[in-house]
């Protein structure tokens, strides 16, 4: 596929002294297509510098450089719309659509987003951090042409990867895309891989597509002389093509899904070809109906180790161009583990000991951990792929049947699941143990990433237990609780490094559900928090208790559902003001859920809630964004003082 | 297909006093296979009865019944599972399944649900209101079985109608179906249509399916003759339907899409001929790995006005059996119009003056009324099929690119589209307008299908307004604002008859986003309301005022979001205590806001809650479930008396 990986960092035949840069699709348009190649070198070679040291998606934005190209050079951006399906394949687009002098800032507060986002480019179309969403909103831009007559036409096109199109909206996308009068034009860009590898009956028929050159120059030559004579139509080209895909499925028993979804088929190309990218998109630009063109890719086209080795060089962090030698590859150094280790290696613990307890992630394999258990007992793991639906209906029919299904989302995707676990789960009780990781703020991905929402969406369910620990033994704890809850419950922990330093391998011990624990009482205020960020609360504490001579209690709630009745009825005899410390959005969960208690239970103390507020948050660093947030350190225990201190102020007057 | 189709009443060549009833798949396994036509017969006789004086789902149960017959004939249920996909075609399932005394008192409070229901029967296998989960729900299953290897394996069977395949749920389980060890039947239930017509390409795939007689004999004659002489194993087997199906494609050009995800596919079948329903099961019931066998029904079939009209008869209320008139024929008697009558015909007004106006639903046409823009400007109008999802973002593309989608969708399922309304919509800020059906308890359809959680999981999402009009004009002057939001714009109403007699064609105004209004102002306690329970609300005052001469303030709030401040504040520095009424969840929504927004600004007036209690509701009339709930005026008034009188209590002391 890809022809230029020689040397680490060998950008084909073109020399450094070649490389054309470009700044604009207008730019790029006024060159031949031999100049080309020229452009898709320098600007992986512009991505492999700045990468290395401002880390980013790597592997998928340099295979899709040439696709990328060929796309602003055939069509008539921003006019025509190009419409990115999860966005970390988009870095090219990116430097070629005027960001260039910006890219350095790529990801960083205030910087550009690591994803296609419309408020900063008008060649960002539509937003791209949830995958298999490109269909369905290229077709609404198709459609939305197609009904303004007096607009002339534009050219939509959905760039969609072999892990996105798995998933269930993709699919209705194209199940809608055929029935409709649109010119949309799928692209398939397919790297054979998600993140991870693929799974899916759909891999294995992308992998099996019959790409016998012979075969494919034959028929591509036929239909071109036929049309070049003038004896096709557009609408006979179209049937000469079912005809072929008929013959190409009869020889290889392979029956080809788009046709069947009568949506013309093209490919498989190959797509680290720019020119070759350019004369196909050419031939079906201006054909009429949906149309499918299906290249092949190589992640991280154009620098070797990431060829390689692309699961590992997808968000590799910083590297030595030169070497290939990855920062992460270094040691530890003592760093405290991920929450994502402890929780992988946990699951194998209990798995050894339970063999009801069943693995399912949705294409989040070694994201979230869940890999550990695969490696050690393969058949116990199942990653459904994209189709964060699927894994927890999937886990309810395997509850139902007696397994223990531990079900490991990212927060923001779980979102794409909330009916399945009301539906699917919560109505009939199941045991599905929903472990939801990178809840909060995750950083430098950014507003579509963020796993805000977790802890309202979930509360609003019936019978749902919702925990989320702050440390890890509580972790380990709450997960070996699980097992016998009975009934649905979610454990929700956040991304990146835990809070503990040595050994963490402590025996596990069950914990009552719904009971929190008291850390420190005190008179002057009352703090309850929620998840990890006690740490933070914890020290908000020790400063305004250092500063001001308060005396503040502090209750780690563990449980937001069933919420400890006791801990609150404890907080609010004090009579003293409380504050709630969630990271998370600060309406409709624990704030809320403490406020409604209270009032129900006729108490009247103030309540200060913490957390993020009522908007969209974008990216930085997670410290710099809870700043944003008012939730570090110094924010809490700025509220902590200025809520005690009316206290006194009250009681005083 | 439906070979039986002569005569209202006609069941097939079974004369009435050849009915054999059964009432276990016990006895029913006892029987020769060539009795079964007379056990299909007296099913559809009972069904008819009893359909016609207590109303459910008549069309898909009647068109299954056949299909029912010989899956308890063929497999061992229990102990083999059936998953029915959407539960309305399983009535001939709960009759012979023990549950036939009890069927007039289905969708009763207290009596049958509705839907397949694990609660009610060991035979009712898993949830089954919203469509398209049964083939991950079986999945599931089937592959806990195969990993008992203890005990002994067994069969599971989706299955699923022609509108539900199409959903992306249904796409992620047969994607991932393929590539596990398991031994799935998909049995697709085509009876080419939905509620309304079936959409999408599927459908058009599903309808061109060869089934020339002559071709399908052949192909399956020469299996069995192949397999009976011993020459074919099981594996030899699927590569022969393989190859035939290959050959097939070619001569229809149409291609396979199941085969393409490597799930082999029989058929299609008269599913409507027990016998052969019963011969093709025996036949593929233990082959290895997941199969599908495309069965055709007719809807309604074995009665003729049904099979005439289906989508009149999906639920078409109390019925003369004998005449084929139903009772929903009977002229209205000035009964005020339904909600969804108002916003169809609204929808079409609006439209013909603003040519950005687009409508949109998911299979639920005439249900949402949005038929009724389809009647009158067709190209306006895009039901998706079951895919809430697509639906949304299709709108967000739409709207993207100047379009203004009002996107009609029930309150339950659009749980399925959460994370598009956050992701595609309200992270860009896009105008689509939500017009949310069946918001509230809905009564008989029961808990799968109330609409209780919008107004919480909505509250969460940054930028997103949230209106409910407790009357008529309110609605037409919401969805006249809408037009001008700029913004995500969610309107909900609730299922049935509105609130208004006489005309109500008057003019439409803007209305105010976030401006609620007083109703009525009093001093002893204060009615938040949202909604068209306002009605209700307005008695209780009345009756409370009445009973105990309290003077009783009340508040149509109109906003969920933005809330209306100014009349909070208003209600709040009444000192007075306040109540808040919503037909929806107790947690997360006008309730939980209210008691919120006190808090944060110092107030301390008690908060008297009311909503549905933070448990799943089952069926019954809405009038018997809002009493359940603490909902109906009694109730309310109740409250209002209670609360007022605490205050004046306190005020006393």
């Amino acid at each position: 596929m890809c022809a230029i990986q020689k040397g680490n960092n060998n950008l084909g035949k073109v020399k450094p002294e070649d490389f054309i840069v470009i700044n604009s699709p207008e730019e790029l348009r006024r060159l031949r297509s031999d100049q080309l190649p020229a452009v898709c070198a320098e600007l992986r070679d512009t991505l492999i510098r700045s990468l290395s040291v401002n880390p980013g998606h790597f592997a998928s934005s340099m295979g899709a450089v040439d696709l990328t190209v060929a796309l602003h050079y055939v069509f008539n951006t921003p006019y025509d719309r190009i419409v990115w399906d999860v966005g970390h394949q988009a870095y090219a687009h990116k430097l070629l659509t005027g960001r260039r002098d910006r890219f350095d800032t790529n990801r960083k507060l205030g910087g550009l987003c690591g994803f296609p986002t419309p408020s900063e480019s008008q060649y960002d179309t539509f937003t791209a951090g949830h995958a298999s969403n490109s269909i369905s909103a290229a077709l609404g831009m198709a459609v939305a042409s197609a009904m303004k007559e007096d607009e002339p036409r534009r050219n939509v096109v959905a760039v969609i990867g072999d892990a996105s199109i798995g998933g269930g909206l993709a699919f209705e996308g194209l199940n809608n895309a055929a029935n409709t009068p649109n010119n949309l034009l799928i692209i398939l860009n397919d790297n054979e891989m998600s993140i991870d590898n693929n799974v899916g009956s759909l891999k294995s028929y992308l992998a099996g597509i019959n790409t016998s050159k012979r075969y494919n120059k034959l028929r591509y030559k036929g239909y071109r002389l036929l049309r070049n004579l003038g004896l096709v139509s557009d609408s006979r080209r179209g049937s000469i093509i079912r005809f072929n895909n008929s013959i190409k499925s009869l020889l290889s028993h392979q029956q080809n899904i788009f046709e069947g979804l009568n949506i013309r088929y093209f490919g498989p190309i190959d797509g680290n070809d720019v020119e070759k990218v350019v004369r196909v998109l050419r031939d079906i630009k201006d054909m009429e109906g949906p149309r499918l063109l299906h290249i092949r890719t190589t992640k991280g086209c154009g620098y070797t180790p990431a060829e390689k080795e692309p699961s590992l060089w997808h968000a590799p962090g910083c590297f030595d161009p030169a070497t290939g030698h990855r920062s992460e590859d270094t040691p530890d150094d003592g760093k405290p583990p991920k929450w994502q280790d402890i929780f992988g290696e946990t699951l194998v613990e209990l798995a050894r000991s339970n063999h009801k307890i069943i693995g399912i992630t949705a294409a989040m394999l070694s994201g979230t951990s869940v890999s550990k258990l695969q490696e050690t007992m393969p058949d116990r793991v199942f990653d459904v792929g994209i189709s964060e639906g699927h894994a927890v209906t999937f886990a309810g029919g395997l509850a139902k049947d007696g397994m223990l299904p531990y079900c490991a989302i990212y927060s923001a995707f779980l979102q794409r699941a909330y009916d399945h676990i009301i539906h699917d789960v919560a109505i009939q009780g199941l045991p599905v143990v929903f472990c939801i990781d990178r809840a909060g703020l995750v950083g430098e991905d950014g507003v579509t990433h963020h796993g805000l929402y977790d802890l309202a969406y979930l509360r609003t369910i019936p019978g749902m237990t919702i925990a989320s620990p702050s440390d890890v033994a509580t972790l380990r704890d709450l997960m070996f609780t699980a097992q016998h809850a009975g009934h649905p419950m979610a454990i929700r922990y956040p991304r990146g490094r835990s809070n503990i330093s040595g050994d963490w391998h402590t025996p596990m011990q069950p914990i009552k559900i719904g009971q929190g624990r008291r850390l420190k009482a005190g008179t002057d205020a009352v703090v309850l928090s929620i998840g990890p960020i006690a740490d933070d609360v914890a020290k908000a504490i020790e400063s305004a208790e250092r500063s001001d001579g308060l005396s503040i209690g502090h209750y780690d709630m563990i449980f937001l559902k069933p919420i400890d009745e006791d801990l609150l009825r404890e907080a609010a005899e004090t009579g003293a003001p409380i504050l709630t410390v969630e990271d998370a959005s600060r309406n409709g969960g624990l704030g809320s859920a403490v406020v409604e208690w209270l009032n129900d239970h006729g108490y009247r103390n103030h309540v200060t809630r913490i957390g993020v507020p009522d908007k969209f948050i974008a990216h930085g660093t997670v410290a710099q964004l809870r700043e944003i947030c008012g939730m570090d350190t110094v924010s809490i225990s700025d509220a902590i003082k200025a809520a005690a201190l009316t206290k006194r102020v009250e009681t005083t007057s």
